[in-house]
């Protein structure tokens, strides 16, 4: 059987790379496409990589008629996705690749995007989509809100550990790494082939990058008492991939065999021989998450690395893994596409 | 039904882009991976992209059973392929990847690559692996030859133009810019990250590259007299990927219909609407070939320009879609993935 | 004696490099620097890498007094220019970076930008900024027109050779890679980082680049006769360089001479030894050009490659090169620094 | 009056970065260039970014007559350096630009390289070249050690707040980017343009990076107790730059005033205002360093950002600083030239 999906917000790179994911997914029909500024134009023209599929028109939202669809990506931008998904149909399934209900808490929200949230009866409905910790809750849920990509690599080092009680919870640093499609086909100064191109920098520094949101009520509700991390992100002259370095206080062995227990059974999650470490090289294009445990020569200092593609499983990936479990499809369904390198 | 595939030379960039395209390849079993000097080593340490296939360790090729294989595929650097393959069973089906037996002419061989041919006799039933111009006599054929993957790009520029009497056929430029793949996995000091990023420069001035060779014989062929082209490649700070920009003397209109039509049915050869341009960042990681056509200011000047990425249609893709007709398999089996852009 | 300078449109990357070369300049205060867009912040703040200079911080145009400036560079965008230096004081030195004053003839100039020029009494007396060619006339000048970056590197190539009537004046072929700060600091969705990076496309195809009208009215006027070549510009995935690629019918020993005669005594322009090719990695940063002879195999063809940095060579060390002419300075003041590699 | 310089080991990176400054310096005159496995080449062959510059042909050390020389520079590799500098004259002023004479103790050379030190006399006498910090006996030296690149950048963050007792020593983390060229022109696999580029990788994870050393020697000087930092390097697709991103337990506002008193009449060091964020884009190919200084949303928690270039300021740089102080010359010759942007 095959289900009929439909991709809000198209023209930005999350929804193309659902579009390039779902091209050989043998249960998915790409049936709308909608991209309210380029509506009329054909995905060839928005996205000439995609030019050999059967795609339909590029349309406005309002266009799409919904009673045929089973599952709705929305890759809008954040504000404007709570807005136009509290308007969709109330049985429509939908996966949300945007900030908008990540967060549970409506006063976490406003603090950390300054403003109310517009659809706080969709916020409480919301499941979030961190895949591997909230399975059985995607599998029953209406509405879906994709993880940060930033906050999914951290999290990925990070909770067997806080749940296993292996690390001191008051002194944890992630030091990121992040390429720039992370930051959307938008059109800034500082994304320019020029500005950004061989060469490296913090943004976000001292605690103010909004996915900090997503590790405080993750990690917290995983301890069970508040935790607050550090977090750096950098930005990458590259175009994909996530390198998060998290130093810990804890036992590098015993981290070691949490991480390599709790994921043991996981398809995309996968635990380097001990004191080896990832790179994004190797994980680009694809969903896999490859995470590396070293020691430090400082007894009871640890070191995690974790690398992941931010389009795909840090973003559309994930996407595709959440509504493949919605939809009673093999959760691995057109996922396992081999990294491409060089 | 499965059929079950060797790779020899698995340890450079064109046996790793074999297993990443067969890694989803509904039909062939990767039974054998050879890499004499890596031998004993697992995949995922030569290659960790790979690491979440499940693959035969790396052993030499003298300990690979050949009469469980269906087919072979030799990504061996050339002059040594040509010595494993005359030592291979007679019966077996192989894909070389390398520049052994592309050439029909003994003698062509000996001037461009400086030797006598080592293994004549493979080479007279060797063809010429250009699938969409060959594929009846690869459909019969025991060991085909893949071909250049900068010679690939401007055949498929000009082939239906020259066999279409639309051209002038003495002057024909092919100025070529290829990523830095197309070189190998091979330490070279003009291949370090330091020395290549950031710039570009041409190599191989004024006719003497040895993808000439096979411009010559392929051309000459199609004319019925022979045909000499102009080719200048430049290596370019990317990966993957070949620009072929092409000047002849000749209409733009026609020549846009020729390849229109030539190609009308081909799945991967994409020519777009005339005007406009390809890129090599719209085909990476893909089998696909985009062509463009435009005419000049100059009236009876046109240009053409092909994109393909030189090691999946350039090579290794084009190398699994022969395989694919060889053993009666859909022909672009496993090689549907869409480009991976940005 | 220090010379005071003002730079108009000093927030643009031809902007900031006529900073970066005038830092080690001997005789050269920068006494005034406008950016109507940023007037008022520092110069730190729209380039951190000027950050250690002592600067005037950004103001209008209004706000300078041309009272105390002795030469004006203008590095405004086309069409704004022309209107800015129209009101300027008719006695001031001037150096434009733009495309306003390059070509003589109104009617070209309105035929290749879409409009009447709107000072065509600063146009008549400009003088063309190929300053090799043009010293003379530029001691004496009191208006300089900066050339295109690709028109530069093309005239370079090829000049020499149809003065000396060494070529085929109707079958030149100008193939051009340029990286991308050629485009300048402007949001262009084709100009993101993860839009250009990792690949190569032609633009411009078919004979509409505007440089055609600098080749155009240049090489006629050298041939004595209309000279009309083909020019194909191609974007690189690199910051600064230009590569020209130049197919003649003509004797490449020949050629090779006439170039080397032509420039042996030019600080800037150094012809590589016969059949050695150029790397824009080997110019960058810096105000010297490479240029390289090759034959070809089929005989009465040449190959001439050029390369130049487009902000150095290409425009603002041009600039600053006119300039030291225009004031009486040592014509190579400032324009010394070796390049940067890797 | 000029002094005459020689350069061993002039066909690596660093000694072309030597050439490259001098290019441009006022008093200094580069007589010999000795590279044994290139000897007999010009330098143009061997780096032709410095075809312009009138250069003495390699040679080998042997060859070079030392009487006329006023200081040598030895690019040479590490081990290599310590054997050849034993064998020169004893009053010939050297900087070394190796990790051979860093460490004052021959028992941590041993611990940290693998085998007794064989010019322990040598390494007696020299002095460590931190220029900011060991000026005076920079002045007077012979023999100067020029530090590690990523040792320069973390030192310039630290050194301050250490002297000072502004953080705790006991919970210090150096998580370092550094672009290749720091790697040398080495022919290693993991070097290449296709394995390195468009990703990012930690290496030396865990505390066994050698400068490290450096890290312990100075700071427990400094500290006057032992000090042992975490430091994690991560090599980044770009050629050259260095970003120290450094998280403390300390109070950033007088973090921040500690580095700006203590760098305020340094010409290279400077310290940006309080929260700006530094880039290796904006030091590229220049010798100054900028600094950051943030605060965390943790109360007591600081992140200190250094950048860069480890060929100017984190090597061939720093080591003309130096041989400008140990010859009388103005500290600043030749190093004023503004960073290369974009």
């Amino acid at each position: 059987m095959t289900h009929n999906i439909a991709i809000l917000g198209a023209s930005g790179y999350t929804g193309a790379e659902l579009v390039r994911l779902m091209a050989t997914h043998p249960g998915m029909n790409i049936s709308a496409l909608a991209a309210n500024s380029k509506a009329g134009q054909s995905m060839a023209k928005v996205f000439p990589h995609l030019r050999h599929l059967e795609l339909p028109e590029l349309v406005t939202i309002d266009q799409i008629d919904f009673s045929d669809i089973d599952l709705c990506f929305s890759a809008l931008p954040h504000a404007t996705s709570q807005k136009v998904i509290a308007e969709l149909p109330k049985d429509l399934k939908i996966v949300d690749l945007s900030a908008d209900f990540r967060l549970r808490d409506p006063a976490a929200y406003a603090k950390w995007y300054g403003a109310p949230h517009a659809a706080q009866e969709c916020q409480a409905e919301a499941v979030y989509g961190l895949t591997e910790f909230y399975r059985d809750q995607i599998r029953d849920a209406r509405l879906v809100a994709g993880t940060g990509c930033n906050a999914a690599t951290g999290q990925y080092a990070l909770r067997p550990l806080i749940a296993g009680g292996l690390i001191d919870l008051d002194d944890i640093i992630i030091d990121l790494k992040t390429g720039v499609s992370g930051a959307g086909r938008s059109l800034k100064e500082n994304l320019l082939h020029a500005e950004l191109s061989e060469g490296a920098h913090a943004y976000g520094v001292g605690g103010t990058h909004r996915h900090l949101a997503e590790f405080d009520q993750e990690f917290s509700a995983v301890a069970g008492r508040p935790v607050r991390v550090q977090f750096t992100p950098h930005l990458l002259p590259a175009n994909r991939g996530i390198l998060a370095t998290v130093y810990v206080k804890g036992e590098a062995q015993k981290i070691h065999a949490a991480l390599s227990h709790a994921y043991k059974s996981e398809p995309f999650l996968q635990v380097l021989p001990f004191g080896e470490t990832p790179s994004t090289r190797h994980i680009r294009g694809s969903n896999f998450c490859h995470i590396g445990v070293s020691g430090d020569r400082i007894p009871g200092r640890s070191i995690i690395i974790a690398a992941l593609d931010n389009l795909t499983k840090g973003s559309s990936g994930q996407a595709l893994q959440n509504a493949n479990i919605m939809l009673g499809e093999d959760e691995t369904a057109g996922l396992m596409l081999a990294p491409v390198f060089p």
